[in-house]
This record gives structure tokens, sequence and C-alpha cells, in this order.
């Protein structure tokens, strides 16, 4: 029998206590659990942000993971915590939208986490993290029936999906993302590109190749990245830097026909 | 049988390899071993923010936790390794300050770590945490009796107590920490502030509030914090940056009357 | 039998989603990993900072580890993945010389990794450390024999040794890291400098004591550090700020006669 797996998402950041207490409280119900942090430097409050990162996990985890987001400008308001099901894994978190990109990719569904029973009493108003969503986290992975944190909900919260259309034969897209390396990550699918056109971005005009290794020291070039989308990278630079883009910016590829 | 939980709170930073080596040895020592990071990002050297951090976790760990503390900035001097029993937990630190919160609010027990067998051998002078903290941590943690890691201490060393006194009615503490979101952590306990009076702080009037979400945005506000004292924040945004705030600012509340 | 450990050590940061990705990844294959972080902050594609890292790291890990280092400028061009065995450990890394330090140092044998059954399918050209390196590392960790990875390789790629050479009754190298601490790390083993001699850097005259401890605040000094090599520090301050160095600056310090 596995340990079961939890996983972290939030923007506690690591200099404070915030993330060893949530492990603390998990641990303190379910000494077996293999917590594994996928990032606490998510951006404060920066809902986005954070669904994208662990839209780009949890694919990568075993069945049965549960996964913890924790980015929740509305702690302590009436926003409800979440339990979602979606391919065959669990993910709580505040019912902010911060799981749209999950809703949009796989079959779902909701549920709102209301049995106190499961949470660390008295609640605070500040840090559900601890109070709510590890407790949370912990008895489910020890086996409480789903049904019994809380029923159904028809209408969790979803973020106004990224732009994303056809026009004249392009592809238009936005920049979703900048990773570490300072490379862009658009939402344009692989399977909607055409892999002999080409990429403008902010008027630059950027050969699509298969990976960035594929052009010269410092080009800037675009690729399908390793989560399956339109990426923009300078090889051996910082393509956010050189080619001064940000997330949010438009993204233009040749449409594949079909 | 649950695995034992190891936690580690030290001024490392995570860009070198010192958290990994002790990690190393740790696990070397003591293969089951469930070793948590509190965080490693303390300042370098500063004592009494590693024992804040520490002082916020350390409740919410089950029973025979044991908590490695090294913040050490007289590694190779004569400063002793102690060994405190507090709160049913283990805490194994330099004795230069750094569990003074511990030993203020629980009933504590401190030894001397004198047992140079518990030692990895040479003992250098630069690195306890690999040397004496990780390797007594990992026997202790296995079984070792207290009693062989050395004798009692009776004057273990202690920080100065940050400022708490009541004049004229008000309850006057100071900021003893400033987190990731910028939020300002006073030493004013609950119980002792009026909760429907009024908090100062540098010139300006704070409302005291059950959250910061009860503001509209953007507005500083006082509330009971997560761990049971004053915090000061301004919702989405910065108290620190906002009010131009930083440790050992002093605070004011109404004192409850008793 | 103790769970199996695996070590990662990598240019990914913390903020994205990629070390998340490798931990589901080895845990999907191997339930029972005890997943280890050296770093995940080399800065990228500095393939000898990562080198240094994980020389100083294995040392202090038991027997069988599997140390997957992930520095990899090159991926996605014709750059091997080795296994190398050294120590009585195991090192997956890509072959561009990152694993250097490790071979001047231990006896080692050096393998190509070419069985593309123990790779995720289709293996991207941009993250390895998901498909390649993850999975090999699990396979390993659960027992696969070493000969199904891949057949032995002569001629791995190694990095130009740091400068150290005898000169006139000096031994001359030079830093190769500098830590958290702002402490420079220098390539002089303590076995070939005299302990009664001096050290000069940069037209500073060093003494040598046992350490930093040794002198007064804010006063540079050199001593033998914790990885048993010269090292130069400022006490509670930073060397590299203070006497304006960093990494590759040339150090001389008295040799030992044999």
């Amino acid at each position: 029998m596995p340990r079961s797996i939890i996983t972290l998402t939030t923007d506690f950041g690591t200099s404070d206590h915030f993330v060893g207490v949530m492990k603390g409280v998990i641990l303190g119900l379910h000494p077996d659990a293999q917590v594994v942090d996928i990032t606490h430097q998510i951006d404060p409050y920066a809902i986005s942000e954070g669904g994208f990162v662990v839209a780009e996990a949890y694919r990568w985890f075993p069945k049965k993971t549960v996964h913890v987001v924790v980015v929740d400008p509305g702690v302590g308001t009436l926003r409800r915590p979440i339990l979602a099901e979606a391919a065959g894994q669990y993910f709580l978190a505040p019912d902010n939208g911060v799981l749209s990109m999950i809703y949009a990719r796989e079959k779902h569904k909701v549920r709102a986490v209301t049995a106190e029973k499961f949470f660390l009493q008295p609640v605070s108003d500040t840090f559900h993290g601890r109070d709510v969503f590890a407790p949370a986290a912990a008895r489910l992975a020890t086996g409480a029936a789903l049904q019994d944190l809380g029923a159904a909900l028809a209408d969790p919260v979803r973020l106004p999906t990224p732009l994303l259309r056809v026009e004249a034969g392009d592809l238009v897209g936005e920049v979703i993302h900048v990773d570490r390396f300072g490379t862009l990550v658009t939402n344009l699918p692989r399977e909607h590109v055409a892999p002999d056109g080409r990429v403008r971005v902010a008027g630059h005009d950027l050969p699509l190749k298969a990976t960035f290794a594929d052009v010269g020291q410092r080009e800037p070039v675009a690729f399908v990245g390793s989560g399956g989308a339109l990426e923009i990278a300078v090889r051996d630079g910082r393509a956010d830097v050189v080619l001064g883009l940000s997330r949010g910016t438009e993204v233009r590829a040749t449409a594949r026909r079909s």
C-alpha cells in the first residue's frame, strides 16, 4: 500500500512558519503522508498564476493524489473551500477560480467543503491553510468519504479564459506564464499550431523549431514546450528581458489547417 | 508506529549544499525519519527571527517531534549545543537564546548536549548543523535516552524580552516580525487587547476588526492573527511598505479591562 | 529495508512546477522513495556551480543514494544522459561536465543512459528532468540493473580543472564558490596548506585561523572550511562584499612542506 501523496501549492513563501505549520498539521493526522511542495512562491494573491502551476503539475502525479492549493486573498470572507475531483485526483482550494484551468481540461465534480468536524477548531479568519485545507487533505488521504466533506456545488467560480481565437489564418492567444528561465509560456495548444508556420509577438517574427537548441546563442525562438503549448525562449538568455514581454502579451501563430 | 518527525529551521538558505547535507546525515542514521523544513530563509545570524519562526511552528506538530534550530553566529566558540524539552517535544539548538520564546511560554527542561559519541567526528569548527545537531537529532528520534545526551543546565541564554507594558489604559508592545505578505506581527496577546478598542502605531489610528477582509482595498487594519497576537495588515497590500513600519516599531492597543 | 534516497540538484528554481513534476514522476514509479532536495537555486545553466554543490553534498549520504543533477543548457541536443557510479552511490546527469569534481575525487565508472524503456514517452526536447532523469532515477532506486540502463562510456565530458599550482613556496588556487553567507570557498586543499602560514588574496593579507570566530567583528579571516578546503570569511559580515571578491579570484596560501 503506497503512502498517500499530498501536494502543496501556495503563495506563502518559505521564510515564515506557514508551510511548516501546514505540514505539522498534516503529519499529526496522517503520519505516513508523503507531502510534496509544488511551489510556495506564487506571487501574493496571484490566483491565476497559482492555477497555472497546479494545472501543469497534477498530470504527472499518480491517481488519488490530494493537491492543496492555497492562494486565497478572500480568506476570512464568505468564499467557500471546495473539493474538486478530476482526472482521478483530488483538489482542495478556495472557490476563487484557482482551479479554472483544471475545470477547462478535465471532467470534474466539485463539492463545497462544509463539514466542520474536518477542520481545526476554532477556525481562524486568516490561516485556512492550517485550519481548513491541511486537516481536510489529511483526512481525505486517510480515507474520509467524499460525501462526508460536503455536498456537490454546481457553480464554482471560474476565471475569465485567456484570449484564444482564429483570425485570418492565425491562431491568436497570449502569454500566460513566464518561467524561471524567462521563457514565455502561451495558451496556444500544439494541436492547433501549424508545425511549419511562423510565430509573431510584439513585432518580432520568430521561427518555430523543435527546441531552443535549434537556434544560435542569444537568438529568440518559438517551440512546443513540455506542457504541450507554444513557448517563446531566447537560447541561453531570458526571452522576457530580451524581447521585453510579459504575461498577457498577444501571440500569433500560423493556424494548423484541419 | 509513525515515523519520527525532525524539523529544520536555519539561516542556511537553499542555494548551497548545507541543508541537503544535514538531511543526508539524518537519513544515514535514521532512514525512516520524516524531515520537514520549517524555513532556511532566516536572515544570516538573526537569532530572534529564527526564534520567532520556530515558536510559531512547534505548537502544530505532534508530540515527540524533534525541532533542530541552527541560527548560530557563535559556531566554533564555546557556546554550548543544548536540548530543550517543552510541550512534549524536543528542541536542539545552540545556546544563544534562539529558544527564548519557547522558554517564556512553556514549562521546559534544558540540557547541555555534551556526549561526543552522538557527534560526527571530527567536529568541524564551522558546520555544527552537520556534525552536532543533525546526528544528535537522528539519535534522539531513534530512541536515545535524554540523559545520555548531557546533563541538565540551569541557566540557558535568554534574549531580552520585547517591550510589553500597560500605560494609561493602553497595552504597549512592538512589532516582532514582518511576514511574507508585509503583515506586521506584534507581541500584544489577544487576551489582553480590548476587542472593541483602537490600535495606534506610528501616528496611524487603526480599526480592530475580525480580519483584513473587513476593510476596503488598500486600507490598513488591525486584527488578531492566526498565532493569537495582534497583527497589522493592509488589505491586498503590504503594511510594512504602506505604513513605513518594520520590526521594533512601538504598537499601542486599548487594554482589555479584566 | 530502508527506503531509497533520491536527491535532486537543479537550476529549476522553486517558483515553477518543474521540481514538483519530477517528484510526481518519481513517486508514481517508486512510492516509497525518499526524495531530498539539495538545491534548485543553481544559477540558470551554471554547470560548474551545480557540480560544486553536488560534490560537496554526496559524501554525507548513505551508500546507494541516487543523485539526480539537472543543470542542462544542452537539453534537446545530442548531449547524452549519463549514469556515474562513484563512492558506492549513483549520479544521473547530462554529460556536460557537471560531475567533473566527482570524477576528480573518486574512482568512477560512467555509462551512457540509452535504454528508452526507462524514459517517459514521448521524450520532450526541453524537460529531460521529467522524461529522462526522474524515471531513470526511480527505476534505478527500485532495483534496475545498471547494465540495463546503457553501456559503459570511456570519455565523459570534463570541465577544465580550476587553477591549482605551487609557485615560490605558495600554493596558488582560486575561489570556486561563494556561499549564502558571502564566504569564499577555494580549491586549496587542507592537506597542502601550511597551518601556520598566511593567505593572500587581491592585495589582502589574511591570518589563517581555526574558524571565523577567532577574529574580531567584521574582520576578514582564512580557515579550513567544513568541506576540507581553504575558505575566506568576514566575521558577521560578507567576505564577497567587504573584500570585493567573486568566483575565479586567485588565492595564495603558504604551501605545507611535505
